[in-house]
């Protein structure tokens, strides 16, 4: 299966097909330098069989996690690119989860001020969410995502052979994903996740849960507006990951983020879906701390928060409230 | 004098006019947070100008000089945004010459993925070319602008007025650039040079000047092709400029770049201009380490080089060649 993200002169297709990983250079240009970037969780073997259809390659990994994406992590990349001499022809590819195609990707935007980049994300959630759409990104001084850039890729391959060495609870925390997209944009998808098929059709999920995201990217490219809803679940979601100190994986928080911005006739739904994936439903954190986090989220403009709210399977509304108001409400998860 | 920079979305007026600096609040939306970047080599007055007319201001102020353009400046200026709070709706204002726009610019680019970014330049060189066109970048590991972005102010105002506090070597700096683009791009701009009436007719200098920039960026925004031409001089300029450990100016440098590529016949014209503005024509330095800085730039795309060379007053063609054809060609300005 393959999608195009029409950005006009940014276009790009991404594929889905098992075993494409093998078949990459077929769809990327790598008959150049290409540093292709991975991290320790990641099974060695995929960076190797991308870097083996390479003219010339630098494998860089460093440590997975969520603590390697910040600036260090960041300029390590860069200083590979630099010593290596690296062109503005030239190309860096990423091989692995968010992270890794967070920080690949903010690398290749900044080096020589952008060249070319590519993502074949190995997690489910990478490759249902975070690998489409430009959004690259390192965390600093605490918060995530706070230094980065709108930079789209040349083209993404994802493979869902790979997600056989992924655990189970990475998988689920994929998946929550999926539940965001259908709960905005996709009711036919939640049915099928509701149904439990998830898992026999997995092609068909992240096939439609990538579709129904670029369709929203495809008409705002830099979150100006539309693309906010995107943020479903994930304004309380960056506060519970950032007071959990990353205990918890981003899908998980997003999941509990999604609650309590469902109308009340939709939630129980919603939260059995969450269920039967092994997927929390209830938080029990220093809410002291999440709002904290969130008082520095960056989705908050001026005084005033844009929060995004499932009124009914499938659809979605943004509604900028006082963020006093927002945490009156978020307390029921937090319980 | 007003312009504007035709870039559809990205669009934005330059305007040209002796005191604007005062008003910049009837041109720049100041009406929010806004982080005004200066640096100690510029009058402190210009900043608190600019932060008078803000609802909410903060001024920094970093060390004067191209040392300063590096990614601790860059972080420094990040931190300030991040403690003081900055949303998406917050922006900031360079006040100061070509490093002090590159540093905010990059910094107002990567925080949150892009805030609005104003420039008001203060010297004559970021006030003829470096304050349009969005090219911003700090340097790393030796190498200059390695790390950056494409990504367009809001609005430039340029205040002649300014200038009174420039040395003159700074000013003849700044004149280089101008003579780069009436060699390149406009024959009568190289003839009000050449009849000496640069100083008089200061305004119009400028204006001419960031007009012919902006027609070019205006058809190749990322510099995949034409937008190169910019960079007459550049090449050897910036290896120049490593080589001498920034004790040369970067207009000094851009002066002696030009040369070698400049018809053997328009050559003695173009000297000449650059000598009545106390400009170099010649380097004394080390050619070893010329060569091993522009080993690294940028510009060169594998193992060739586009150099860019100028046939005719107002005039230019882009030219790949091998490395080392050029390294021939410049000796003689090295004499």
């Amino acid at each position: 299966m393959t999608l195009t993200v029409n950005l006009g002169m940014r276009s790009y297709p991404v594929v889905i097909q098992r075993g494409i990983l093998s078949r990459a250079a077929d769809w990327f240009d790598l008959d150049r330098k290409v540093l292709v970037v991975t991290d320790s969780g990641v099974p060695r073997i995929y960076a190797e069989t991308v870097a083996k259809q390479c003219a010339q390659s630098v494998i860089v990994t460093f440590p997975a996690g969520e603590e390697s994406k910040n600036i260090s992590t960041w300029l390590s990349l860069l200083d590979a690119l630099t010593e290596h001499e690296f062109t503005r022809t030239d190309c860096v590819v990423a091989v692995g989860g968010g992270v890794v195609g967070d920080m690949s990707g903010f690398a290749a935007a900044a080096y020589l001020r952008g060249i070319d980049f590519y993502n074949v994300p190995t997690t489910l959630l990478a490759q249902i969410d975070s690998s489409v759409g430009g959004k690259v990104a390192v965390d600093y001084k605490g918060y995530k995502n706070i230094v980065g850039a709108f930079y789209q890729p040349k083209g993404v391959l994802i493979d869902p052979d790979v997600l056989d060495t992924l655990d189970s609870r990475q998988r689920s925390a994929g998946m929550a994903e999926a539940v965001k997209m259908a709960m905005i944009r996709d009711a036919e998808l939640f049915e099928l996740l509701e149904r439990g098929e998830g898992d026999e059709k997995i092609e068909e999920v992240i096939y439609r849960s990538v579709q129904a995201k670029a369709r929203v990217v495809e008409q705002d490219e830099t979150e100006g507006g539309l693309r906010q809803i995107l943020n479903f679940g994930h304004t309380l979601g960056h506060g519970i990951e950032t007071a959990s100190g990353y205990t918890l994986l981003h899908g998980e928080c997003v999941a509990l983020g999604m609650i309590p911005m469902t109308a009340s006739g939709l939630r129980e739904r919603l939260t059995t879906v969450l269920k039967a994936m092994d997927l929390p439903t209830k938080y029990d954190g220093d809410a002291e701390q999440i709002m904290s986090a969130m008082a520095h989220d960056k989705k908050r403009a001026g005084d005033l928060i844009t929060v995004i709210r499932c009124p009914a399977l499938g659809e979605c509304i943004l509604q900028p409230i006082e963020f006093e108001e927002f945490l009156e409400e978020i307390r029921e998860v937090l319980r």
